[in-house]
C-alpha cells in the first residue's frame, strides 16, 4: 500500500463539534481531564471549542478557559471555531494557534447555519486574513467547506460550487481549507471524485477531511481520501456530535475507531491507542444518557495489533 | 470511478451466520417471511442455513425445510453451510444450489471449530467433490477460507498458509472460493494485500469477500476489496451474527449499510433498498433483546438518494 501516507493527524473536534450536538453540558473540569489525558495519549491537534456567543451554544460558552489550558500543554495545537469576525477577534486575541471558519457549500444550509450566504462569508474571511496580519498573530486560518457533498435541507450541492467556494476562500486569504461530509451523505467514490478534484487546486493548502458516520461510511470514506494523501482528519472520541440541520445523524467519525484503522495499516499517528481507550471509557461515563458511537471499544484490540512508537 | 464493478452481488448470510450467533430461536414462519420479502426486495443470493445436527445449532435445525421454500421463489440461488462431507449429502440430496464449505486457515480455530486440521477439511471437499460428481448434482461447492486476516486463539495468520489452503481447496474440486475475516481483524490495507494476490492464484473463481464489522472496519474493508473487482460479498441485515471464538465481536457487514454504499456509488445491486428497511424494522422487532448493528436506518437515506432500477 505505497499509495497511503506514512503519518496522518487525527484532529479531536468531540471537544467542540461533539459537545455542541449534545444535550450533555460538560463542566469545564471534565474538559480540562479529557484534554490532559488526550495529550497525554499522544493527540496533538484538538478543537477546544467555538468563539460563538454564549447563550447560543452554553455548552461551549467557557472556550477561552479551556483554550488558555490547552496553551500550556507542550506541543499541542489547540483550534477554535469561529463563526464570524468577532469571534476571530477572540480567537487572535487569546493566542489561538488556528481558527476554522465553516462555510456551507449548500445556501439553505448556510442560510439557516450562520444566517450569511457563503459568499458573504467568503468575504468575512478576508476581513479576518487583514485583521490577523494587521495585528501580527500568528493564527492560521483554515476554511471549512461543509456540506460539501450534499445537504438535509436543499438536497444536491454541486461539485462546480464547492470548488468554487474552496478557490475563493484562498484567494481570500484563507492559509489553508478543509472539506466536510456535513450531515454524512457521501460515499467513498463521491470522495475520490471531490478530494481528487480538490487537490489539483489546492493541493497541500487542502489541509483537512472531515467525516460524519450518519449512514456508517465515515471510515471507507476516509480511507478513500487516504489512498489521495489526504493527512488530517478530524474526529470525535466515541463518535459524538452531530448536526442541528440533520435530523437522525449520529456523529463524527469515532477517533478510536478511525486511529485504529490508520495504525493497523502501519500509518502513524502518534497515538497510545490503549490509553485513548481508557478515555473513551471515561467520557462515555460523564455522557451517561447520551447516544455514542464507534465499534472498537465493544471488542477491544486484535491480539495481533502492534501499539507502533510515537 | 472507472476501477469499481457495475453490478455486485450481495448475498444475504443472517439467516445461517446471523441466527446461529444469536441466544432468539427464530421460529421457521418467520424465516420464511425473511426469505419471501427479502426476494421481493429483489435480493437473489441468500445463504438460508447450515447442514449440521440440530443439538449443536438448533437455531438452524430447521434448514432442510427453509431451503425447500427458498428454492420455490424464481431466481433465488439459496446456498447452505455444510462442515463435512454428511452435510455435503443433505445439500446434494436437497438440491441446493451452492454449498458452502468452511475451511480455518488459523489452525487453533479449526481444530477449536470444526475439529479437524485444515487440510483434512481440504481432504474432505475432494470426497464432497467426487460425490457431487458422481451423483450428477449441480450443487455449487465454494470454499471458504476464514480466520484470512487473523484469529482470536492462535493470533497471526500467515498469507502464504492462507493462499496455500485456497490453492488446496481448488485443487481439491472446489469450484470457488471465498475468503473470510472470520474475527474482525482485517483493515483495508490487509484486504488490498490478500484480496489482490488470491485473485492473481484464483482469478473470477475468488467468489466473494466475507468481512465483520467486530471493530469498525467492514465496509471500508468491502470498499479496498471492490476497488480490486471483487463483485460479491456477503452480508447480514441488521448485521447480526459473531463468532462463538471471538469475544466481543459484533456482527457481519450490515446488510443494509454496504448495499447503500453500493448503490449511492453507482454500483447496481438489484435491490430495493427501502424495501429492505422495511423488513430491517420488522427483524429487529423479531430479535428483541439481541444486540443488532448497522447505521443506516437510524439516519434513514439521503435527500439526495437515487434507487436505481433493478
Amino acid at each position: 500500500m505505497s499509495t497511503l501516507p506514512p503519518a496522518v493527524i487525527v484532529r479531536e473536534v468531540g471537544l467542540r463539534d461533539g459537545l455542541q450536538s449534545i444535550a450533555t453540558v460538560l463542566p469545564t473540569e471534565r474538559k480540562l481531564e479529557w484534554l490532559r489525558r488526550a495529550h497525554a495519549a499522544g493527540q496533538r491537534e484538538i478543537e477546544v471549542g467555538s468563539f460563538v456567543p454564549a447563550r447560543l451554544l452554553p455548552q461551549l460558552a467557557d472556550t477561552g478557559e479551556v483554550l488558555a489550558y490547552a496553551q500550556t500543554l507542550p506541543g499541542l495545537m489547540a483550534s477554535v471555531l469561529v463563526p464570524n469576525l468577532k469571534g476571530a477577534e477572540h480567537a487572535i486575541a487569546a493566542g489561538a494557534a488556528l481558527m476554522v471558519v465553516p462555510l456551507s457549500a449548500s445556501h439553505a444550509h448556510s442560510l439557516a447555519n450562520l444566517r450569511k450566504t457563503p459568499d458573504e462569508v467568503v468575504a468575512e474571511v478576508a476581513k479576518m486574513r487583514a485583521l490577523r496580519d494587521s495585528s501580527g498573530a500568528k493564527t492560521i486560518i483554515e476554511g471549512g467547506v461543509g456540506t460539501a457533498f450534499g445537504c438535509t435541507l436543499q438536497g444536491q450541492v454541486s461539485t462546480a460550487e464547492v470548488l468554487r467556494l474552496m478557490q475563493a476562500l484562498l484567494d481570500a486569504g484563507a492559509d489553508r481549507v478543509s472539506l466536510a461530509d456535513t450531515v454524512g451523505y457521501a460515499d467513498p467514490a463521491m470522495v475520490d471524485d471531490l478530494f481528487g478534484q480538490a487537490l489539483k487546486i489546492a493541493g497541500e493548502r487542502l489541509a483537512c477531511g472531515h467525516f460524519h458516520d450518519t449512514r456508517g461510511l465515515a471510515l471507507a470514506n476516509c480511507y478513500a481520501a487516504l489512498r489521495l494523501g489526504v493527512g488530517r482528519f478530524d474526529a470525535s472520541l466515541a463518535g459524538i456530535g452531530g448536526c442541528p440541520h440533520a435530523p437522525g445523524a449520529s456523529g463524527n467519525a469515532a477517533t478510536e475507531d478511525l486511529l485504529f484503522m490508520l495504525q493497523s495499516m502501519g500509518v502513524q499517528t502518534g497515538v497510545d491507542l490503549p490509553a485513548l481507550l481508557a478515555l473513551r471509557a471515561d467520557v462515555a461515563d460523564w455522557m451517561s444518557g447520551e447516544t455514542l458511537h464507534g465499534t472498537l471499544w465493544r471488542a477491544g484490540l486484535p491480539k495481533t495489533f502492534v501499539q507502533h512508537a510515537s
